[in-house]
């Protein structure tokens, strides 16, 4: 852990507040502010920072620039059958996603299995934090959405498709934190080439090819090439996947539309969610939710130092509502001068 | 192509035929033989001969054993709801599949998404296979099961969870083959290991860990210690997914508990299987379809040499209508001797 002159030490109702103030300043609406703000909060506790406080920057540009309506007023525009579709009308994604989280519940509970689409939303958070409280709920979770158009084909040497990030959690019973994990389909993040261009660092080999395909480890030519897919073309299908379920599948935009209409102002992009949810209680598996925990547990113990996914997240967040958080002097200024 | 002495061409109603009468001859019912021997033709016809012609040993093996029901009749428990429910009896997975089908797509058509979910089954095939016809009917599909105990976590040492396929179908609109992709979580199949130790080649470097965690090359030591998933943490997290949605969520075994209860009969092993089916035309893709695939045409064309996942497995089957296949001349002789 970081200490020291370079940070300040913040309580969750503080961290909280420095992310709800410099929204509602540049005009976002109490509800989409209070929405983003608790998800910034849930990741500076989870000590997953690069989805945290930082993002409010990105989210307050989009709206300078115009791109994102602040006070966009999400319409629920179907809830036959199974579905929930939500038009969130180009405003930020967390909103909606509150507001058709227990839509989707109450399908999935009465079908077995049932899926939540948002259109036109433009999401910036972590997608953990958004299938956590399904599975917190007791529901199995899946959730997609289009990333940055980055990531080559296994092979390939220009970008084919985005980051997509794919989120999944599963309920361990009453009281116990969900498993939950959430990967991109890129080896990293195209923030992360960037730092390093800036910071003038190399790439640790693996990460990107330049633009005629060659492994590289200058972020110059990755920057001109593209980011590999991680676990070569396994991890491609996947990408490809939730480009397909985020993007047509929802008569919505693909990473490489989403760029093109996108205002580079450093904010999220514009775009489709899906979200799936499944009842165990409908598939045998409801009495087995204290079974499948007791099976993590025992994995975890038996299989140190390998950690399940969320492990550190999750102890990071109790020690966060003991201690408050670390945040950086510099990131905590900025966010004070939008306030 | 290998070609000469060592292989015979066969058409594919002989590649049927040889797939059907060993089944039959052993005891196998006549919708379990047909199921079977239609899934191991496509497999031979696609020159994914890891799942063709040499399964029809092991489900031979695996009836011989007592292990399999061979006439087990397959009971639809349950179609509440988006979910459908069949128990196969201790049988093997592909007629209850072919029951379950046309089920899951009533209801995805219904509802707009749906699930099906298979127990007590004994599947030995390609998931692809379970999903492209899905997809050609014009749902999007996913599919999971359990596979081989032999996984370890990033960082582990020991197997975690099982090599645990995923499967998934998306539609290109009527007449065109659908976008289809099948992988495990590990970088490889255990059957490889096998086959190198066999032979006494070694292995290449990533694909294991010995029993201490060290990465290896050797077979033996790769035996005594777990395959590595693929991608690092991020397949070990989509392996565990899988583990959960077959197994606790749908109250049947893990890989562990497939592995405990198993014969070694060189069959496949007892476990659940989940299908999940959505309608494109419940979120805004239907008209999408032909966007879809004019966008992965143009994937495929712009960055070649990268390949979009199952083109070599059509173009495969294309050749095999007109071509017939090769088949290996000791499987030919090993399945006549069934005959």
């Amino acid at each position: 852990m970081t200490k020291g002159a370079d940070h300040i030490r913040l309580s969750l109702e503080q961290v909280r507040h420095l992310a709800e103030q410099p929204l509602l300043r540049c005009g976002i609406s109490r509800d989409h502010a209070d929405a983003m703000a608790e998800v910034v909060t849930l990741a500076e506790a989870d000590e997953a920072r690069s989805h945290g406080l930082y993002r409010i920057l990105g989210c307050v540009a989009a709206v300078r620039s115009g791109k994102v309506d602040p006070v966009a007023v999400p319409e629920v525009t179907s809830t036959a059958g199974a579905v929930v579709r939500i038009d969130a009308k180009g405003g930020f994604a967390l909103h909606p996603l509150r507001i058709g989280r227990p839509l989707l519940a109450e399908r999935a509970r009465q079908f077995g299995i049932a899926a939540l689409a948002l259109n036109h939303c433009y999401h910036f958070s972590a997608l953990w934090g958004d299938v956590e409280p399904v599975a917190e709920d007791g529901l199995v979770a899946l959730a997609c959405t289009i990333g940055a158009h980055s990531v080559a084909l296994a092979g390939g040497s220009a970008p084919a498709f985005g980051t997509n990030p794919l989120a999944f959690a599963y309920p361990r019973g009453e009281g116990r934190k969900p498993f939950v994990f959430d990967l991109s389909a890129s080896t990293v993040a195209k923030g992360e080439i960037e730092l390093r261009r800036r910071s003038g660092a190399s790439l640790p080999p693996g990460w990107a090819v330049d633009e005629h395909g060659a492994p590289t480890t200058s972020p110059d030519a990755a920057l001109r090439g593209a980011i590999l897919p991680f676990g070569g073309h396994k991890g491609a299908a996947l990408g490809l996947m939730v480009e397909l379920l985020a993007g047509p599948l929802l008569g919505d935009l693909r990473s490489a539309e989403a760029l093109a209409v996108d205002t580079r102002d450093g904010g999220p992009l514009r775009g489709g969610y899906l979200m799936l949810a499944i009842d165990p209680a409908r598939f045998g598996g409801a009495g087995r939710l204290n079974e499948a925990d007791a099976w993590l547990t025992a994995l975890a113990e038996q299989h140190r130092p390998a950690r399940l996914p969320g492990t550190r997240r999750h102890a990071a967040r109790a020690r966060a509502r003991e201690e408050g958080v670390l945040v950086s002097r510099s990131l905590h200024e900025q966010l004070m001068e939008l306030c």
